[in-house]
């Protein structure tokens, strides 16, 4: 493939805040109706305005500056202390050991996810892929010229499961997938996999040799009823499974840039080589960072994820109460993925039309799935009255282009 | 290429900064004599407790966390305001204006780099690497599955240009390099490119259709009789040329991460297309430590390049005065690359004798050429009394083990 087909493929218009950089062409032809005002809302990502960063955290940063050129230059997994640390608090989290050599520190999760599909896919490797799912899966998969073999997910199924087909993905697996990708709680739905779906995945994994890559960046936010199973302590081969976690979503630390990958050292030491070439390192003083994480203050957590829930059933409430609306309830995590009416206009057209005319700004399904193309994600991480007020605006605008 | 294969000549073991992960193995066997004492000296990279961050660049980091969600969650190119003060910046040094769509931050040189490759050379295509040059070029290449063609660099030649050869540049060019990448000054020599040289590769490059890669990192970095030629301002096609900087290097903001790429708005494009699944962004919080690049108080660089040019010069009489020893007089940036009299052991395990007898991390000259085996870089920015009894050190190794 030529790097210019590689690139065409690779799109960025409609990925969560790049919305700037939209051309609005022709869609004011489309427009029915006036602006509706209101504090514009930004849900393509949370708002660490409204959930600012873990208490401290800055103070720890400004320690690791005073460091000086032991936090600046670190190995390129990252610094030794600072792994330790973290190696024993996401084993007590996770439910099982971690190897040191089996541990790296990247810039974001993006950049574990990146390294870990890279570290595993070449050239027409077949991988196994959710839809819905985290919109950069598919893309890395393409960058790196691998086979998709999609999995479709059952998300307005039964509560208390994801509902992967678990049928479709041992049949990936019996095509010879040789990987496996996959966010747990999963973006953008929400929806927790069940025990008894995770045995299953490790179960087939072990069956026919296939590596897989849990991504379970928002595994810590999770509401009041929910049984959350980690895939590495739940019968998978520690030498086949990487996990991906990190401290930008739950405690609004993204402006530090922080993910972490831990599990099979073969694939750690890979993702080693491979940043010494794509970035180096996680930024050296932002590294510090992780010494907060699992070590907030008492109840800061709990409080947290109170705030999240208030906000989530009362968004729920709006939503619910629009004809023709489909939405799950999100078990953790800070997304919802509505399915909205039939509307006269493009899913992709009322998208932006939602920003221009509305202030709100939410992310095209189809970033997520080919089969998604009439739901938006929200990232409901933000100001409560805003929040609501926004999701309004919203069903307001649906209801004025309703079919 | 399978990823085994890919990842099998990704070695980093000898890569600068990664020492600590080297095996000892059965190096006590070839070792003569007892330790040498005297302070541990990195020569892998810079000191930055030796040669602190920018004044004020923490106090400007500590202002973008104040601002909150509008600086960690960024353009994936980085946030506008603080590209277009860098554009000005940036366009009154390199002599040429600068795009608003052509320019891109990224976590570190490191960072544009590897995305500048990636957006460039897609499997088969033939990139022209300078031996010696950045070790990093030719690992991009062969992660990409390029083809290289070196093009050898005469750096003991004549003082005043960096002695590429121009005959084999245009060589590879006929042979259909689609790339050229090198960096200026010279990474690991110090050699900076004449304006001639800068002219004859703008015409190449032009005649042939090549894109260039420029790494000008360490260009602020200059000494006192040096001109210095930017390839973006000579003669070359705005539309094939990228050129990448960073305040990592000369201001000891490494910690930071952060680099810039700015040049051709077409690839610059990719590059953002690509960044959004790597890394998502250069730390948001980082960023804003930008606003001090450029803007250092008055005399503050001058300053610094002062104290640099005098460790040069002790540690170049030091080096010279060893029988056999031959090392370029660098004209800008802060390594040494001498090339070491013949010794009785192999030269990368004189790399760890070194480091395990006398303290002294340098980073072995294979790392840059296939043809520098003999030679050792060492990163100058240092205490001024450390770098100096670290490069007695390794004279009286080189003597104790001299053939």
């Amino acid at each position: 493939m030529s790097v210019q087909e590689k690139f065409g493929r690779l799109g960025t218009d409609n990925a969560p805040g790049q919305e700037g950089r939209q051309k609005v062409g022709d869609l004011h032809k489309l427009m029915r109706g006036g602006t509706l005002e209101g504090v514009t809302v930004d849900f393509s990502h949370g708002d660490v305005d409204a959930f600012t960063p873990t208490p401290g955290s800055f103070e720890v940063f400004a320690e690791g500056v005073q460091r000086g050129g032991s936090q600046a230059y670190t190995e390129y997994r990252g610094a030794g202390a600072i792994r330790e640390e973290l190696a024993g608090k996401l084993a007590a989290f996770t439910g099982a050991p971690i190897d040191m050599d089996g541990m790296i520190l990247t810039p974001g999760t993006q950049g574990a996810l990146f390294l870990a599909i890279a570290s595993t896919v070449a050239r027409g490797d077949k991988v196994a892929i959710v839809q819905p799912d985290y919109f950069a899966n598919r893309k890395l998969v393409e960058f790196f010229e691998g086979e998709m073999l999609p999995v479709q997910l059952d998300y307005m199924g039964t509560y208390g499961e994801a509902g992967l087909d678990l049928g479709q993905l041992e049949d990936a697996f019996r095509q010879e997938a040789k990987v496996f990708v996959f966010s747990n709680p999963n973006n953008p739905t929400g929806t927790v996999y069940s025990e008894a779906e995770i045995r299953r995945i490790a179960e087939l994994a072990g069956k026919y040799g296939v590596t897989v890559i849990a991504d379970q960046l928002y595994s810590r936010l999770r509401y009041s009823d929910v049984t959350y199973t980690h895939l590495r302590a739940n019968g998978i081969d520690p030498e086949n499974v990487i996990t991906i976690m990190g401290p930008s979503k739950t405690e609004s630390l993204s402006g530090y840039r922080l993910g972490v990958a831990f599990g099979a050292p073969k694939l750690i030491e890979r993702m080693e080589k491979l940043q010494a070439i794509v970035s180096l390192r996680a930024a050296g003083y932002s590294q510090s960072v992780l010494q907060t994480w699992f070590s907030e203050p008492d109840g800061w957590l709990d409080g947290r994820i109170r705030l999240h829930q208030a906000i989530r059933d009362d968004l729920l409430k709006v939503l619910r109460d629009t004809h023709g609306m489909e939405v799950r309830t999100p078990q953790a995590g800070s997304y919802l993925f509505p399915r909205l009416p039939d509307i006269v206009v493009a899913p992709a057209d009322f998208v932006r039309i939602l920003r221009l005319q509305a202030g709100v700004v939410v992310t095209p399904g189809t970033e997520f799935s080919p089969h998604s193309a009439k739901n938006v994600r929200l990232n409901f991480s933000q100001d409560y009255t805003a929040a609501v007020s926004a999701v309004e605006r919203m069903v307001e605008l649906i209801e004025r282009y309703r079919a």
